[in-house]
């Protein structure tokens, strides 16, 4: 599955590219971190009309890891892991990502030459467990790391990124403008008094009529003082009239529309 | 898989019961709602030394619903799912989890009786909609629901629960009681000014002569100020002889330990 450099946004002919999100480590598994990662991800793909099917959260679990990307990158556009590529014994996403692709891992030349040189200025003395951090599998393309230099690696359709969130975010933004788009999918939020079990039907009824626009409800607040009724579509003029008729729709069952 | 409905802890002779998360909610997947579910379960659940082993995040899709529900019940002790039990169009997890299992759903009498009762109390008409949220796969045993009466339920192994986080955690907290427990799972952690790089190979070493216990490090603050060595094991004192070891590893190779 080659990754097409296509910034184009062609509306009509493409079809949405999708994500998959493999969050890597144990530490999210026991609560002791509490991920992030996914939402920054998830918002940005679907500013660029990339739907993301699916995430799935795993142990550093060799096994694991491997079956559960190859399952991921057949199945989706793009797969974006995040976590397990520091210098420590627990940072096996590397070696796994080489054993799903059936390649070798070794230093890679020019990510090792960002480090000695960056470890250089800051007096750090290179060891074999740092240099790790420089070890990419074969056919893998290095995406930068400006926070702390080790950098992330993308190989066909998957992009390998760090887990810690400033680091992650940076490595992300990188690779944005190599996705290919999709639709750009926008939403609308309408804020009103009304319970999900008021609006239900009417709301269902909506759904109906409006087949291209997918309408969620949200209670929010204490009590659930409020409800967020959300339409998300790739078709900006139903979206808008979508949003007109939630509005009505408020209203004829005694609602209010708030803020 | 029938649930044991039994509270001792058999340190010795069990295998640890393992846990599933599946969280369902296209809002999840836009990024419009940061989830909190995850980590307040893991927790939970690890302080009963039940394994959670995997999470999935998937949208409000029919057919993602059944066939990955179908997949974890098959493969963990329990499995609990968040979301889409609501009364509006989106709320399909009840009917998704009656596909799973092949089982009819109906209307629960005692759901029905508790949200009518509720509902007259508060003015609230009942309605087609509304009722929704009594409907309860064949089998399903009823999970209070102390915020806004509308019951999850549990069903074999399936523990459905709603989306909301303080609704959710009521739930949870209340069938935790009937879980199987494992060995606990304890950990320490001890934070110190050191390098990931620094720290490596000696943390590589130490793990290789505590196989009961997990070791991990998470580098923290900015500009990655301090690490945080986590070690996490259900052997009490094989935990305490590697918090031990921890401190004089931090100390051997010239860090300190913090706070």
């Amino acid at each position: 599955m080659p990754i097409e450099k296509d910034l184009t946004h062609d509306h009509n002919k493409r079809a949405s590219p999708t994500a998959a999100v493999l969050l890597i480590g144990n530490e999210l598994l026991s609560g002791r971190t509490q991920d992030t990662n996914l939402a920054f991800m998830a918002k940005a793909l679907s500013a660029r009309g990339i739907r993301l099917n699916q995430a799935r959260i795993i142990p550093d679990d060799e096994t694991v890891i491997v079956d559960t990307l190859n399952s991921l990158r057949a199945s989706s556009t793009y797969v974006f892991t995040t976590g397990g590529i520091g210098p420590t014994h627990d940072d096996i996403t590397a070696d796994c990502v080489a054993k799903a692709f059936q390649v070798a891992i070794d230093i890679h030349p020019e990510a090792q030459s960002r480090l000695l040189s960056y470890w250089s200025q800051r007096g750090i003395e290179p060891n074999e467990d740092r240099l790790r951090m420089a070890r990419i599998p074969h056919g893998g393309e290095l995406i930068d790391n400006p926070v702390s230099v080790a950098p992330g690696f993308r190989i066909d359709n998957v992009f390998v990124l760090a887990g810690v969130p400033r680091i992650m975010q940076a490595m992300f933004n990188s690779v944005l403008p190599d996705l290919q788009c999709g639709p750009i999918i926008d939403s609308v939020s309408i804020k009103c008094n009304l319970g999900e079990g008021t609006i239900a039907a009417p709301l269902r009824a909506l759904q109906s009529s409006f087949p291209d626009v997918d309408l969620g409800s949200y209670p929010g607040g204490v009590e659930n003082a409020f409800l967020t009724l959300v339409a998300r579509s790739d078709n900006e003029e139903k979206l808008s009239e979508a949003q007109q008729a939630l509005c009505k729709l408020v209203e004829s069952v005694g609602g209010k529309v708030l803020d």
